[in-house]
């Protein structure tokens, strides 16, 4: 088939979510967020949302069953929608499962899977209380919803990040896709099982996010799933803001460091352009930082600022370079 | 792969959501309805369940480009879930698509999509607040989630059915199958664009589930989504009860008649076997069935009654006879 100009390759998920966002205008009051944001809110009370998340994960796009198991799985797909809710601000409470699977699967492989839900089900208090299983062909596919709440004066978003406002972030960038390419890599998985755990078993920054929350000091705020060089533009977008990044100021593990040379590769190939670490990036007014800072029970880092929409996003080196970076995981792409 | 006794294809979709209730026990006494039924119930305020739902469907399992198109596809994917609310007596409020899709697809293809599922969204004062895309290298997947709502004394579900009460069913029975038997066969689609339309574009029964949840006199109720058939028994076996259906008493049309004996097949490959009617299966005690029928201002038939657990399920001829019965869609067979 010929490449023509009107083909989801051409355009990339985020001109594909602005226009399904014009395709399914909001049309209730109630509506708080719509289509673009890590999960929707609706009103329920006058000082409640409801939120409402719902991510696909299909196999030999987002897991590899050579490199996962199925209670790992299980885990991942669940913390993915967690992660979400987090996100917001808000408090996971129910899930919906949906599973589709190859008829030649063995039942312990499905009862694995459902165990690793159950196991972060269990941590987060979170029910699982229905969904749908059927049988496909070949590629499992597996798509799961979560039903959580949010204070109505404590929900975050996409949107908010203002101009001056601090970029921060929780935890360290770039373990996950490290984990992904140790893996795919000759290199001894024994040696660097932690990267590799936070591949294949991300845990959700619920905690972290809450505290976040209630500080009442942030803006705006998502959650990383397709890496800074990608999400930055989500923020950037629905914010309409700009950004610079310090790269010298991105918190990296020293074992990210070792692994990166290990694989010859940059550290930002990781842990700007790489995917799938879930940690949180958030933005706060700079008069706000410093009480946040010494209240703030969790590592987060300052990793740039946010600027006029006009300035566009930008990642300066430790020389004041402007750096033209490669970009995070793009669907469709 | 040897087939083992501890394959999926070994224990079908009835015993999988069995034991997969199993895994994952209520955890939480808000909730009302776990996994099992049409949709999940939940108290959100002493005289409001919320309920959930979320369904799939998949290229070359549940729809075939060949026979709808990218409108049509969006128009069911919603419908089948706005059904599930429905078969609960509840009102759907809002929706979440999920649609993985290969790269090469065009643009209008997806708007079509969302057309279509607007179109529906509409009719029904639903709104689309969100979702996820993502590639895919092959199929087309569809997820969708629907949140709704019901007064917690309209709830109906698949437990509740009780020995004595009688069997009824909304509209006729088998058109849809039938229509995709015309599609798949050399007869004039034109002639059976009825039926072809029960396939492609089939109609939630929502204001005739809404009628019979107020009406306080059904005591279980579900959607026919996979045949008579099977979804008997899930009625049954949610309300641990078995059931007599009077063949004859089954709703069939003239022109499904008609297209049965065209493609030489008996009537009630359709009406009983085949699925996707989406008509509305619910129970009533005889004493309030004079005063529902009466009052009831949509076509509903009787087709059986409630028997004890012990009697099972059987389908009885006009001469008396029980008849063993194909079984209907069943997913893992």
């Amino acid at each position: 088939m010929n490449k023509t100009s009107n083909k989801l390759s051409d355009i990339g998920e985020l001109e594909l979510v602005d226009r399904i966002s014009n395709w399914v205008p909001p049309s209730n009051d109630k509506i708080v967020l719509g289509v673009g944001d890590d999960a929707a809110a609706f009103r329920v009370s006058a000082d409640k949302l409801a939120l409402l998340t719902s991510d696909m994960l299909i196999e030999n796009i987002h897991f590899d069953l050579k490199y996962t198991g199925a209670y790992q799985l299980g885990y991942k797909s669940l913390a993915v929608n967690l992660s979400d809710i987090a996100a917001m601000g808000g408090i996971p409470v129910y899930a919906l499962i949906n599973i589709a699977l190859p008829s030649n699967i063995g039942l312990d492989f499905v009862e694995d899977f459902y165990k690793g839900i159950n196991a972060l089900a269990g941590e987060y208090s979170v029910s699982i209380i229905g969904g749908d299983t059927c049988s496909t062909p070949d590629r499992i596919m597996i798509s799961i919803t979560v039903w959580g709440g949010v204070e109505a004066d404590l929900l975050l978003s996409r949107k908010g990040a203002q101009v001056g406002d601090i970029l921060l972030v929780t935890g360290v960038l770039g373990e996950s896709s490290a984990g992904l390419a140790i893996l795919l890599s000759d290199l001894d998985r024994l040696l660097y099982a932690a990267l590799i755990n936070r591949h294949i078993m991300p845990a959700p920054r619920y905690h972290e996010a809450r505290l976040i929350a209630k500080s009442k000091a942030a803006t705006s705020m998502m959650d990383l799933s397709d890496g800074l060089a990608s999400d930055i533009k989500r923020i950037c977008k629905q914010s309409q803001v700009g950004a610079d990044i310090q790269l010298s100021k991105l918190p990296v593990s020293d074992m990210l460091r070792h692994v990166a040379g290990q694989l010859n590769r940059p550290v930002y190939d990781f842990a700007v352009a790489g995917g799938e670490d879930y940690e949180l990036l958030f933005t706060i007014p700079p008069d706000k930082l410093a009480d946040f800072k010494s209240k703030c029970a969790t590592p987060v880092s300052v990793i740039g600022s946010i600027k006029p929409p006009e300035h566009g996003i930008a990642f300066i080196d430790s020389k004041g370079n402007n750096v033209s970076f490669l970009k995070g995981y793009e669907h469709f792409g």
